[in-house]
């Protein structure tokens, strides 16, 4: 490995139990019956947890990473190549669900072209962390070189402290690529050992002919690269995305730096989970925001113990659960704030 | 009945198919897969059908209406009754848990005592619509008088049309009283006709005892006013409470003025069951906030046709599921006003 990885996956350390514990005990001074809003202070137990001696404000950006994929040569997507490009264009002009909802959210939305097919993208919104044009097919081979993992990993770890310099506290990861619910299932198939037909679903649109599809593709994948899973970032290299690489890294610089990584569906998921095999103690800095139809995030989910905050059927990507789970980390962290003691209150506390 | 509630009635139209319809195809032109926005799509069709011809902003106002009840002697919860008292003048000095969570979501915070043990609570930022200290012991008999219920609902109903005539959109109900659960389940089992052992939960924090004990009572109030029950609203006056009834007028206003009701926990959904049973129409302008695990409030969300959007084990009521759903409104309408269409961003449409 290389010096920056090197030196991030041991600065990674586990939440704080103790921070955890003050929160709970805090929970309960507050005017409301003890536990009575349910999963509102387990959130902020454990954002109390990640944050340990740190303020708990939240503030959030939201990391959308790019990438193309060789596998979407293999008929996986109902939509064209062009179209990873294309939305990438239209984040940075801010049309996308992406844009309207890291607004209504507070949170700063970063784009970063980890490597779509066509020239660079040159637009001052657009962060420019391009690793080649796309990956090579799974389902013939590695995806990409480990070098080039490293690489992607090494620049997401570097963005995810350049946004912690700048006093971001919560970090949304999202993704846009035709083709990467195909590479997320064939790297949870590596990472969890589930088959590949529990793990792939209809995407952004599959019937159900395409999903046999995409789960014969992803068998071949794991056949194709059986020899190159030996440790987490073979895997990641092999059955990976530059963008997935590139979130794995930020989910990793994120945990040295404190800040929670706020997941949103199956991809971005599957890439944490690559994340977490590298630095196990990085678990316990994740939260997920929402539950995506797919059928491999529930066993990626299962995987990392996670259960997540919000179920409303979404299947879009682009970190647009983690936008729509924001206010409820913010509304935790101002209720573990704001609201008054039954002593403060002068409230009788039924005990 | 009086003339305001004979007058509110009819004036419930039905929310309008036309304009859901619209919403529906403007969604699929938005560059996201089409449905991809799950239960968001859903919403934002559901708003545009309440708001018709009306803009679809979400302008919200909470409505935390408190009232003490008879019935809490009967040893139903775990707090003392004063504590409905404590906490309405927790929630005037922005202590409790819904000031908190109506100032992150914006909207504005509406405290009314409907009754309340004391003298009346002299506070700017309490709302008197007093209809006596507290109800009778829906145990022994009803709980109110007609006349009384008749004028709970109708300072619901002016209260709603004095926000919509301030520019609120979005009515999120919320309430307090020490015994409301017991309220709630013998209302429900009266308009519902499902057992009470089926409509009764821990409540605040009842242990299985206490949810046993709960239940009898529930029984014995159905049984003592099993001659009052001819119509909804001597339903109401039997078996509600003065918050309740207050509540209900409120939707039944917010109907009329074609505001969406937002409804939080299991006490507000029953009050709307009662509201729904005056007016069939108001039930497509009704949307759930959250599932709280009070069993009684599955049972209500059944019979109203409702689908939470939030689970969060929330148990606090106050409003708190209503403010916490209010940035997925929000949100909805933003994504359907704001997202560019395929053809503005010369994006490829899948199909």
């Amino acid at each position: 490995m290389s010096a920056l990885l090197d030196a991030t996956l041991p600065a990674i350390a586990p939440p704080s139990a103790a921070a955890a514990e003050a929160a709970a005990r805090r929970w309960d001074e507050k005017t409301k019956p003890r536990g009575s809003l349910g999963r509102l202070e387990e959130l902020g137990c454990r954002l109390a947890a990640i944050r340990g001696e740190r303020e708990l404000a939240v503030r959030p950006a939201i990391v959308v990473a790019a990438g193309d994929h060789g596998v979407a040569d293999e008929g996986v997507s109902s939509f064209p190549q062009a179209v990873t490009r294309e939305m990438v264009a239209n984040f940075a002009r801010g049309g996308a669900a992406i844009c309207v909802l890291a607004a209504q959210a507070g949170a700063r939305l970063v784009v970063v072209d980890c490597g779509t097919v066509g020239p660079p993208l040159e637009h001052p919104a657009v962060h420019s962390r391009r690793i080649a044009e796309r990956t090579e097919s799974i389902a013939r081979g590695p995806a990409m070189s480990r070098t080039q993992a490293m690489q992607a990993v090494e620049h997401g770890i570097a963005l995810a402290g350049e946004l912690a310099a700048d006093g971001v506290t919560v970090l949304g990861l999202g993704e846009m690529g035709i083709g990467n619910s195909t590479v997320a299932a064939a790297l949870a198939a590596a990472l969890t050992r589930v088959e590949p037909v529990s793990l792939c679903g209809p995407g952004t649109g599959l019937g159900p002919e395409g999903v046999a599809r995409k789960a014969a593709v992803v068998a071949r994948a794991l056949e194709a690269n059986r020899a190159a899973l030996g440790s987490p970032l073979d895997a990641l290299a092999a059955l990976g995305g530059f963008e997935l690489a590139f979130l794995a890294g930020a989910a990793l610089g994120a945990g040295v730096h404190g800040l929670a990584v706020l997941l949103d569906g199956f991809i971005c998921s599957a890439a944490a989970l690559a994340a977490v095999a590298l630095a196990p103690a990085l678990r316990g800095r994740l939260i997920a925001a929402h539950r995506s139809p797919e059928p491999g995030h529930t066993v990626v989910l299962d995987a990392l113990g996670l259960e997540p905050l919000l179920d409303l059927g979404l299947r879009l990507g682009e970190g647009s659960g983690a936008a729509l789970a924001l206010p409820l980390l913010a509304s935790a962290v101002a209720l573990l704030e704001g609201m008054a003691t039954f002593a403060e209150a002068g409230v009788s506390d039924g005990g």
